[in-house]
């Protein structure tokens, strides 16, 4: 079951001014950077209440993310909910008739596990799901 | 201060179809439906964790949404951040820089009062303060 918006992923050109801009304009606060290599990306992550914002930016021409900032330029670039079970989720969507990009569970990031949707089955958005590390729930 | 995601807004062609995709896919719930004949928009309401997804289609060509369908197609419309005074929020986004689109907090809906700050200030996102009615942080 899905219980809460984990983060929300926004695609930016620059992460220095990203981070500058975010914090400067609205107050908030990055409390970390982490390069994901496999995936091509940086990310700055934002905390705010039960959920964050992720700015991210390409490391590489090759990157998803360089692909998206090319054909829609800086925007929101995907919503992630947090699930009990992500195998759980992937399936009751593929069984609603979405596209998945994960046809199963992969590992994310600090001991998650994550499946996305791909944004044509739920009204334009990527759509990440992420089970957190640990006994879910907690 | 912001404390939390209040909502993300998508922008929808077709707000049953949309209603249904989300609580088939999502096994999310449509708590109610609202129109908005000022904002010129039709949005459903999902209630998850501290935040809601609002799912927003156009009620007239005249709509800034159906702008944004035609120019974006379906996608993320905005995000709103939950603060306990808007005004505050507006100032200090416009002291850093932004361009506001509301240059003072205006009534939203169920006694909230909001603002929203131009997406080309953050990162290609529309971005809204939301005060919720009543005593703040409650």
């Amino acid at each position: 079951m899905l219980s809460r918006i984990d983060h929300v992923g926004i695609a930016v050109r620059d992460l220095d001014r990203a981070i500058q801009t975010y914090e400067r304009l609205l107050g908030l606060r990055v409390s970390g950077r982490e390069r994901l290599e496999r995936e091509g990306i940086e990310v700055a992550l934002i905390t705010i209440g039960e959920s964050r914002i992720e700015l991210i930016t390409p490391l590489n021409p090759e990157s998803k993310v360089e692909k998206f900032l090319q054909d829609r330029g800086e925007a929101v670039h995907h919503v992630a909910y947090a699930t009990d079970d992500v195998a759980a989720s992937l399936e009751r969507a593929a069984a609603g008739g979405a596209q998945l990009l994960d046809a199963v569970a992969r590992p994310g990031t600090h001991g998650t596990r994550i499946g996305f949707v791909h944004p044509k089955s739920l009204c334009g958005v990527l759509t990440e799901f992420v089970e957190p590390d640990g006994k879910p729930g907690t």
